[in-house]
């Protein structure tokens, strides 16, 4: 016998479900995200479309990043090449974090071996001040074509993040004019002229914006703010001088509509403030157990990490037995996207890293 | 009226206190060491003795770091260079970490802007082999005799510091070549061959010990045990891979009856452990506040930091700022020696390096 309770009771589930089906999400990496049940854990690598691939290398010999980059259909291809041999959840689309500032006309290269190099490194407000607005379809269009290209060869449970490096780490070589271990140019700059710091940061954080909402415009369905140096500076720097504009960056993607991945590299120190910030996701380098860093983070966020990719160049059983440590930690908990704690390194062997989501994928199955 | 009991009760008063005359030491730095109250804090920094000083420039024109250290008068003038214009609490011998490999043999030269470069990098059982025991005083005579001329200089209430390289930091040399950012090298050697790892670090732990112990005979009134890349690891990989060596050193240096220093760079996320390698002083970097350290090392013992060294590049208004709050955060406890959290920068102003050492003793005076 069916009670009239009970059929207005199976409707609303009926409907619940339906209105579900169109407003959450389908796609393990963006459930995960949004800290909803998926069936397994989601896993996808930076750097995965790079040197750690034969065929990546291949390409290198003949293109440059930045020649690669410009041309959206090679660049579809370098970003697709991880997902051809790997099951994974998502692709990230290939680009160098110094892409948005090509765009405004910076003069850089970038030199194997040695990353960027800027070639007149900004140390004055008149340098700040040159920097200008970024305009995401004239100034990047071969970035958004390539978004475009990638969205459509992707499964229906392959996602599409595109990223940003975060003004600190952008900041820190357009002073330094490369890399640097000390920060000393940087922070010199910092504490002794603030108004030009904050100006630079401004101007970044609003191109940043700029440019991620552009990269969703195009195609993507997450987003990953990379604050590549964050860990060069003390927690009460990190809040004076650079949290206020990775909040200003995430409240001002938000409206976008997708998942937010803060990735804020050796910042394990001060991740109450990263939370701060407010993204969905909050990636965690190997410098912290993923529990700890969850804790610290609070469970009402989803994490993403945190394999030391070095990890990558042991053994098999090693890999195995440091991949399963991330995963215990992270007890199956709705909101966990697997991944290194740092970028693939070149050296590291392939057949390794395709073991490796596999193995992800069938221990955290559920 | 006097009572037995009182003149009693006031001669084991007075025992105590020459007893105390005897065995409590009486130099600041050697004093916070041992959590013992002192007048105001005592102050040094890694890197005292260095191209901050345009003193130690003009030697460093004409030698290099390895000819200044094979003569011990010029080593002892260097060394004392920052006490002649700075009332630094203490002096710390210059050397380089690689001295004690340089001491058995190892082929290594410290090049200008890059650092160690070792001629075989060593990757296999048969590397770690060559590597003997250490005899301080055939292998190190010159450290041993600058030791000896410093302490013979130095004020009553300065201290001479003898330090080392741990061995993690000795082993990144030893196997990648040179510096790194990545230490691929090492973790494969680290997971790949473990045994060989364990080897390694075996034997490096067993030269720190002698090395140390010499130092301490020669005249040093405490040690530091500097392992400037410590932060690269996994906190399960410190466990696993490098506490047991620091732990070893520790307690083979404990006999020597000085303080003890421990300084891992980067390891603010597992300090519990290194609090359990047993230093009776813990360094802390500048990647967390001093307060917040100090809780997690324990207030049984005392700790050495935490200024990041680049705030001295800074005005003179910020820089007060910075010592200050690292003063309050350490609230005059017994215990606290104030320094930097890493060394200094070459570029750095001396006159902000002067006034922060007054600046320290005004403001911490009690």
């Amino acid at each position: 016998m069916i009670r009239a309770g009970m059929v207005s009771s199976s409707i609303a589930a009926s409907l619940r479900l339906m209105l579900q089906s169109v407003t959450e999400p389908t796609k393990p990496l963006i459930r995960a995200a949004r800290r909803l049940p998926v069936n397994r854990t989601p896993v996808w690598f930076m750097r995965q479309a790079g040197r750690v691939l034969p065929e990546y290398r291949e390409i290198k010999k003949r293109y440059s990043l930045l020649e690669i980059s410009a041309q959206p259909e090679l660049c579809a291809q370098v970003t697709l090449q991880p997902l051809a041999r790997m099951p994974l959840d998502a692709a990230i689309v290939y680009a160098d974090i110094m892409t948005p500032l090509v765009g405004i006309g910076v003069d850089l290269d970038i030199k194997p071996e040695i990353g960027p190099v800027i070639a007149s490194p900004i140390r004055d407000r008149a340098g700040v001040e040159r920097l200008r607005a970024l305009e995401p379809e004239a100034d990047v269009p071969h970035l958004l074509e390539t978004l475009r290209l990638v969205r459509r060869e992707l499964k229906p449970d392959q996602a599409l993040i595109g990223f940003a490096g975060a003004p600190f780490t952008l900041a820190s070589y357009l002073i330094e004019g490369r890399g640097t271990r000390t920060f000393v140019e940087t922070k010199a700059l910092m504490y002794g002229e603030s108004g030009v710091w904050h100006d630079l940061m401004s101007r970044l954080a609003g191109n940043t914006i700029s440019y991620l909402r552009a990269q969703v415009d195009a195609g993507a369905e997450a987003v990953q703010l990379f604050d590549s140096w964050a860990g060069a500076l003390a927690p009460n720097d990190y809040a004076e001088f650079v949290a206020p504009y990775s909040r200003q960056i995430i409240d001002g993607v938000r409206p976008a509509g997708v998942p937010i991945i803060h990735f804020a590299m050796g910042a394990s120190t001060y991740l109450p403030q990263v939370r701060e910030a407010g993204a969905d996701v909050i990636g965690i380098d190997w410098h912290i157990a993923l529990d700890s860093a969850w804790d610290i983070v609070g469970h009402d966020r989803a994490v993403q990490g945190n394999l030391d990719p070095a990890v990558l160049l042991a053994p098999w059983d090693r890999v195995a037995e440091r991949a399963r440590d991330v995963l215990r930690r992270a007890a199956n908990r709705p909101g966990h996207i697997f991944n290194l704690g740092h970028g693939l390194h070149p050296t590291i062997p392939v057949a390794n890293v395709e073991r490796l989501v596999d193995f992800v994928h069938e221990q955290s199955a559920r």
